[in-house]
């Protein structure tokens, strides 16, 4: 089986769980269920990296520092991209390189994620123009002023409108359960979730 | 208000989501309410960091590297000691540098946790003796061997038996909510779960 290339976008200022939620759900997860299928990676059906815009450590939320496996310019081809959110997307939003190559691996990528404020990017990259979207509750006012063409959906957790958005932070878990269940089954996700004891909702 | 100094375990092999849950909930916990107070880390109750055994990058569960902020030697005063889980934790069974770290730092924290197989740790290391404790549902035999003299909680998702232990790896999130919760006040916690769009339980 081939599998999907998990692109998560990191930067200076992301909210740890925005992506370390994601990288854990896509990168625990198994066809075959149980424990011994997570001793390694060979069986899993997504490969999962982070991204940045250098090779250069990325300070998250709370100061947790991360080494990013690839950068804009090395990174290998994305089925699955992951923009998440944080403080440290409003000076991106005026940063035109990262804004096209998030345009150029949309174009690419099967499935175009974002978690909380990771909205905002897409926004103003064009690529929810037109669709149904969220962002984390604070930042609504602020998605539809970044994309004036988007329809702002307050109330759903995570919204599929060809490009997936969730709400605030933790529920770009559910994000990516809502994926998994979407690509290999319910039962899968399900038994993911077992696994790492989190409750779907 | 002196912070409270919490130090998260990094090694490798920890699971990304034992370690990175209890980062966030802690470092985006703010006594005053709202989204301007997470702004900076200043209004801030806690002090966040990682902490391994050397000053090199360790690597997480599915390659996520992280860089820790301090090592066992240049570590500063501990209150509340995160022990998370992973595969990781197997090899450190036998490390006697990491089991003594973890008693001496165990000895000077107000607060010693763990999450997921992060109890087998404190098992070997004699921390659980006569306790009430949990961990991963697939490891809860393992912690009765590892510790003979645990009272293994097979039920609960946090157990709180003056070491606070909780089941596998989300419920790292609930076992910080609910010390929040015991320092701070429901109404801080819940308006940090609010903040991050967790749903707790």
């Amino acid at each position: 089986m081939e599998k999907w290339n998990v692109g998560i976008f990191v930067f200076d200022g992301v909210e740890v769980l925005d992506f370390a939620g994601p990288f854990e759900v896509f990168s625990r997860t198994r066809l075959q269920p149980g424990v011994e299928a997570r001793l390694s990676d060979e069986g899993a059906p997504f490969d999962v990296f982070t991204v940045a815009r250098r090779h250069a450590d990325v300070k998250a939320t709370g100061g947790l520092q991360v080494v990013p496996k690839y950068d804009f310019a090395d990174a290998p081809r994305i089925d699955l991209l992951v923009v998440p959110g944080g403080f440290g997307t409003r000076p991106l939003l005026q940063d035109e390189e990262t804004l096209d190559w998030i345009r150029s691996r949309a174009r690419e990528c099967r499935k175009l994620t974002s978690v909380c404020t990771g909205a905002l990017l897409l926004a103003k990259a064009g690529l929810l123009d037109g669709k149904r979207a969220t962002t984390h509750w604070a930042a609504l006012d602020l998605l539809a002023e970044v994309g004036p063409l988007v329809k702002v959906d307050r109330e759903r957790r995570v919204v599929d409108d060809g490009v997936i958005t969730s709400a605030g932070v933790a529920s770009g878990m559910d994000m990516a359960f809502y994926v998994v269940e979407q690509l290999f089954g319910k039962a899968v996700a399900d038994e993911t979730a077992h696994y790492i004891e989190y409750r779907r909702i």
